[in-house]
């Protein structure tokens, strides 16, 4: 904070330019500054980078335009997912990111975004801002000197693409699909063979057969990428993302050097910008997957054998993983804890409802 | 706004107190301000008058503590279904109410709370926020010169309480029934007999048969009225609030006088407590259904034939409706095509996701 005593500048006396400079505490209220943000993200993913955005652009108004904070897209400033140490050392102050890519670096930061057979987003934000859920897993990230805040979620992803029907889990042995992190990790206990292949890179790897599937996000942003033209069978769910979240990542040492309404308007504009963000995919998302399946999507269910399987080779992991790291153990407790306790209610009325209008509205 | 001038009591020359108050914006950017709310709901509606303080706390933080809101619970200002008129002719700056409850003076505002088979809690924020729906709902707002703010949602309602099993829809014929406008108006087209029941009188009405049924909210709200020892039917889902949306009222004029940046600030906090309503009804309607079932409540899901009649019903209210008010049918249409293009999106991934799991973890 900068908080200038009016009258040492003042002197009392001085000029009037200088009064204005030194005025009382009110009257500095909003100090000027600019921050620069590292999002993973580039413009084309309309919907994480628009809300990226509108939290940039909801601080700005909120501050008079005094505290400005300039959006960089992924690769810009620092590669898309190296945003967590960019923010982590200072190199910027804050970023847009899901935690789930820094699975290599630490396991636990994937409860953050998205683990298999994980939360769907209404209790996401539930066990975040109403559970255990933030607290825990600031102490996480407090070890990365940042302060995590969530920022929206784009709801359950879809399965991905796939050259050839997946009729069994026997279909997934040696399948060259691009995925990675703890999703990779319980796909290659299925069989599965996990790639790494940059966007851009899809359509033609899947095309020569380099790769045999492909997941990405959802109809939105799938759209774009042209899959259905080379591997048009489109399955559902993303079980191992059944809700994920996108964070806001601020470095400890420039939010505590905030003043404290500049901190309070960083939690209220970081739920704005994720309110947008759910509600822009889910309109988004339902006009997409119109036209992908016009375009030619053969949209299918994953058989029930694969979800078994996936669900038991989840488990395992989980079992492995918290064996090995009691940090990883407490989150993943308490995560599934949440998790089981309030799916039975969302189970009653609104699964009801969501059902029986899906089949009124069928008819 | 009360904008000072500190060089005036300074004592500083004309000269400096003229260049003050031509300074920039920025050197009396927070203006002390202090409003009142009124809410319809009372303290022991956690969640709702909960979510209404956070609102409050929210904006008071964010301006520095300058820009207070005192909130007064239903009642204590205005009665708890007046807040519309009292927002509106600037007894109060803003209220927190649903605006469901004043069907009478107006059907259409139904649309900014819940209306029979309409949209779930994720399409209700995408159709606010990404559809039309905010842009429509300013327009009906602006002739009771208000300006609203979605301000959160309770998710998918219970049915209510029954004293008899309802098995098919002969059993509503004559059915004396806790309920009102819209729903109220469906009912009685299905043989049901809207009664007002204030919540204190709900107990003692039920247990002497001066009442068969009541509809409330759902587990959260409903324990404290301990329903299930004097009608033990629990019904689900409550086929007329599939989400039922929470609103913040602001006075046209009095928002209008606000600087811009304490505008935002309206906008992100509301946005902010909206978050939390949602989360701490998914919280606590989970662990409140499971406290109601030890306790004694017999939880069934409406019959086939009662859901079908209703979404009849339903529909030829909504026919009738528009044949009569233009405006009622230009929201409405806009609403539904929303409802039914963003469904078959939901139906896909996130329900099967939510399908999968809800089976999986009964095991």
């Amino acid at each position: 904070m900068q908080r200038r005593s009016f009258l040492k500048k003042a002197g009392l006396g001085a000029l009037a330019s200088t009064s204005i400079a030194a005025a009382p505490a009110v009257a500095q209220s909003n100090p000027k500054l600019h921050w620069r943000m590292a999002s993973t993200y580039g413009p084309s993913l309309v919907s994480l980078y628009g809300s990226a955005k509108a939290f940039c652009s909801m601080v700005e108004e909120a501050t008079e335009g005094q505290f400005t904070i300039r959006l960089y897209g992924g690769g810009e400033l620092v590669p898309g997912y190296n945003v967590l140490e960019a923010v982590g050392n200072g190199s910027v102050e804050c970023g847009q990111s899901a935690s789930y890519y820094y699975y290599g670096k630490d396991p636990t930061l994937c409860f953050d975004t998205a683990v298999p057979f994980g939360m769907n987003a209404r209790q996401m934000n539930a066990w975040m801002h109403e559970g255990d859920g933030l607290a825990l897993l600031r102490e996480v990230f407090a070890k990365y000197n940042i302060v995590n805040f969530p920022m929206g979620n784009t709801g359950t992803q879809m399965g991905g693409w796939y050259r050839k029907e997946i009729n069994a889990v026997a279909d997934l042995k040696g399948l060259k699909m691009r995925t990675a992190g703890f999703a990779g990790e319980v796909l290659s206990r299925m069989g599965v063979v996990p790639q790494q292949v940059p966007p851009g890179d899809i359509y033609p790897a899947l095309e020569k057969g380099a790769l045999d599937a492909v997941e990405f996000v959802g109809p939105l942003d799938d759209e774009r990428l042209n899959l259905q033209k080379v591997a048009k069978y489109y399955y559902y769910p993303g079980w191992w993302e059944g809700s994920a979240q996108v964070s806001l990542y601020v470095n400890t040492a420039a939010f505590e050097q905030l003043p404290k309404h500049y901190q309070a308007i960083i939690r209220a504009a970081s739920r704005y910008a994720g309110v947008q963000l759910l509600s822009s995919y889910d309109a988004g998302n339902a006009a997409a997957l119109r036209r992908l399946i016009a375009a030619g999507a053969v949209l299918k269910p994953f058989p029930r054998d694969v979800m078994d399987a996936a669900f038991k080779a989840s488990n395992e992991v989980y079992s492995d993983f918290s064996a090995k790291d009691p940090q990883f153990k407490k989150v993943y407790e308490n995560y599934m804890s949440f998790r089981d306790t309030t799916l039975p209610w969302l189970r009653v009325a609104e699964a009801a409802y969501d059902n029986y209008l899906g089949i009124a509205l069928a008819k």
